[in-house]
Parts: C-alpha cells; structure tokens; sequence
C-alpha cells in the first residue's frame, strides 16, 4: 500500500508537472449570470477534457458545489467519477470538527465521494485531523498560512519566538505518523512558504494563490520544492481563460505548465 | 429589519428556552449499523415533532448529511422546510474560506438552503467572514473556544498578555456592525466562557459540549446568560436518548430545559 505523498510524488513525476486544476465554477466566473447548473457542468467536463494529461490534481471547491443543493452534489458526484483513476482528486473544503463529526466528513470525502485528499482547517487541533489520516492512502492539507490579505489576522500572531501559522506546521510534521499530510501555503506569501519548508521537510505543499490573488510562481515552485514537493493550484486562470474555449483552456494550462518546468530546470 | 441577535433574543423570550437542538443523525447514534437513510430521515423528524414547542435553534450539522452525497443534502433541504419559520436554524457547517469562495458558502446556506444562520471558522481571517455578516437579518457564529479536547491546541497559544480564542472574541467584537456574530464556546471550558463574555459582552454565545462531552450546564447558562444570551446546544442528549421513542425524546429535551430554567430563576 502506497501512502498518499508517494502516490503523489508519483504523478509529479509521470506527468512531469506540478499543476493542480481548481474546480471553482460560477455564472459570475463564466461571465454570464443567468448560466445554469447544466452550463457550468458542461463548463466543468470541459476543462477536465483539456486539462487531464497534464494535471497532476484536480481541486473542486465544495461552496461552488453545495451553492446549488443537491443537485450541486450531483454535479460533484458526476466529476469525481468522470476524473476517476486518471488524476489525483483534492477535497477543497477546509473541513474542521470534533472528532466525532471529523470522522463523518471523513466517511463523506473519502468512502462516499471517493476523494483522494482533503483540504483542513487546523483551528479545532488534532482531535479534528486525525481521523481524517489514519488510511495512509488518503491525505489531507492542513491550511497553514493561507493566500488571502486578512491570513495575517490570526495566522500571523507571535507566540513567543513563533507564529500560528510555524506552531501548526509543528503540528503537522508531528501528526505525519502515516505519510500522508501535506500544508496549505499561500503564494502570496512566499517568504512564509520558505520558513515553513524549513519547519515541514518533505511535506508536500498545496499552494494556491496564483493568477487572480496576484501569488509568486517562481518563489513558490523554488521554495516549495526544495527539500518536499508543491503542486500549484490555478483555478480561474484556467477555467475561465479567454474566450473559455477548449482551446484556449488547454493553451492557458500549458502556458502554465511550461512556466513551471522552466522554473524546475533553472 | 431586525437583526439576527434580535431574532434570536425573542425567539428565547417567547419559548422561555435557551435549547439547541443539535441534528446529528447518523447509524452508529442509532445503534444500528445497518440503518438506511429513510430511517435517519425518520428519526429526524421525529426529534423535530417531538421538540418543536421548546427548541430555540435546530443545529443539522452538515457532515451528517454530506456523508450521504446528493441524497444527504436532499434530506438537509426536508428538514430545513420542515422546520421552517417555528425555530431559528444554524447551518453547522464551520464553514471559512477566501473571500470569493466565503461567497459562494453564504448563497447556498442563506440563499439556497434557507438557514438562520451558520458556524464559522475564524482560521482565515475577517475576509473569510464579511460575505456571511452582510445581511444584518442572518447570523454567523464564529468558532472562539471549542468544547473538544484538542481546542488547546492552538486556541490556548498565549500571544502576549492573551490567547488566540480572546483575540477572536476581540475581532468578532469588531466586525459586529450589523448586530448578527455570536460566538461557539464550548461548556466543556467554563472559565474560558467567562473571560470570553468579559470580552465579548452582549454577543450571543452557542455553547456545545453538554451531554456525551461531558460540559458543565450550569456555570455554562450562569456565565454565557451574563451580559448578553446564551443557547445550549444538546445533540446525542437528545436524539439518542433512551428508547429512542417520540415520548423519550421530548421528555429527555423538557428535562434539560426545566433545568436550564431552574439555573435562570436562581
């Protein structure tokens, strides 16, 4: 049984990229605010058609699912299935509760839904992440110091010679029994990313942050990649580049991809 | 327009209550493995027929219903107009993302699913907030001192004179422009809930932890109903409360509302 970080080293490797595609699918993304569900399907099977060769993980964002009920659960069922054994399916809800819900959310993403991670909040401590990592097949990436402007509102503070954000890497590095717990780094912040890398050796990173929140690539492909593995979330840079054609969507991907190799080979 | 705090203060005012009534249906609460999902609908039901003259708030939290896919969310959509306009309804979702996707989360639990109000995680920061305290009518309740043994692990971190739970109480405090954010502080740490109120007066506070997590009711009502309202969330007290009959069920939430009205009345 292959843990989580080595199946994805794996598909780092194969695929020789570290681009992780964002499903964050809205009328308001699409430009169009009378799109209903069957558009942003459509939208969604799309971007997976012109991403999948190249795309190590895919990232659906549950709030741009649950927004349309259970139907919008439907949705999310269907593109689980459709990505299949092909990628690497990344949760993004940033679930966090007492142990005991903590193991429902766990029983949702990983036995119903058929995630391979999870995104985690670290707020509630270990009790909320444990039961999320105990198959070491499954992963999860516990937000440490996130891409947006008020992350420093708590995740900044000084706690003695540390901040939050370095205690819930701490956190982290000491939760990785099972090898399969990664971080959440903004791109925004890539000093952060560095002193993190430092505290969390091996881990691998998930960084959002790039395109639309104005993230660093270069910093976060060199920072994150020293010394562990990052793959790099875009969402919106992708999704709904140009003209939202299958062309152009593949170009934007590979334009992405490209950039990061050339960062990777110096 | 009246505000959630409001709402929420006569909702108490009317009932004579200050009882949550926690929705978290699961098998394994049922003590039966093999429980189908039209039996936790039924049992669902049931708890709301058997408490809805006394219940101030129903709490589904939502991983018991995601955990079911598509089918669980219909379910979440069932009992949220079944319950209707006879109690107020928190979305426990503990919900907390970036700014865009914060927006998303507030359209499908205010717009779509038609909740009261919802829990939210603090770890991001005030823009992971502000989309959900928009509207002064629907509330949020910010997660500030959890009731489950790894609360400790960051929420206790001392940062400088205070702890990272007083400085949410503190940014909760100032976000508070629309009369709408209350606080999650859990009976489990009842000195905790009487330096938050000293920080945080008039905010209504949500305190779980009572029951099978072993919380203190009464310094819980005595601490949280100072200077401000308190609701008491009991969820397995409840539901799962001897036989699992209608007339056990009601009996179980009378009890603990004569007792919370014993500690009101001195």
């Amino acid at each position: 049984m292959k843990s989580f970080t080595t199946r994805l080293s794996e598909q780092i490797k194969k695929k020789k990229s570290h681009l992780c595609v964002g499903l964050d699918i809205s009328p308001e993304g699409l430009g169009n605010k009378n799109a209903n569900l069957s558009n942003l399907i459509d939208h969604s099977l799309k971007v997976v058609d012109a991403t999948i060769d190249i795309a190590v993980c895919y990232k659906p964002n549950l709030a741009f699912f649950e927004r349309w009920g259970s139907d919008g659960f439907k949705w999310l069922e269907k593109i689980v299935g459709y990505i299949g054994n092909n990628s690497i399916i990344i949760a993004d809800g940033k679930r966090g509760d007492i142990g005991n819900t903590a193991q429902q959310y766990a029983i949702s993403i990983f036995d119903y839904f058929g995630f391979d991670a999870v995104t985690i909040n670290p707020y509630m401590g270990s009790d909320s992440i444990v039961p999320f990592i105990e198959n070491p097949e499954k992963g999860v990436f516990i937000l440490c110091r996130t891409s947006n402007p008020s992350a420093k509102n708590l995740q900044d503070l000084r706690i003695g010679q540390h901040k939050v954000y370095e205690r819930v890497a701490k956190l982290a590095v000491n939760l990785n029994k099972n090898n399969n717990i990664g971080l959440v780094v903004g791109a925004t912040a890539p000093s952060e990313i560095r002193k993190i890398r430092k505290i969390a050796p091996k881990l691998p990173f998930l960084i959002p942050g790039i395109g639309v929140q104005g993230g660093n690539l270069k910093k976060s492909m060199q920072y994150g990649n020293d010394n562990g593995i990052a793959i790099i979330n875009i969402s919106r840079g992708i999704s709904f580049a140009g003209d939202m054609s299958s062309f152009t969507i593949k170009n934007a991907a590979k334009e992405y991809l490209e950039e990061m190799r050339e960062i990777v080979n110096g």
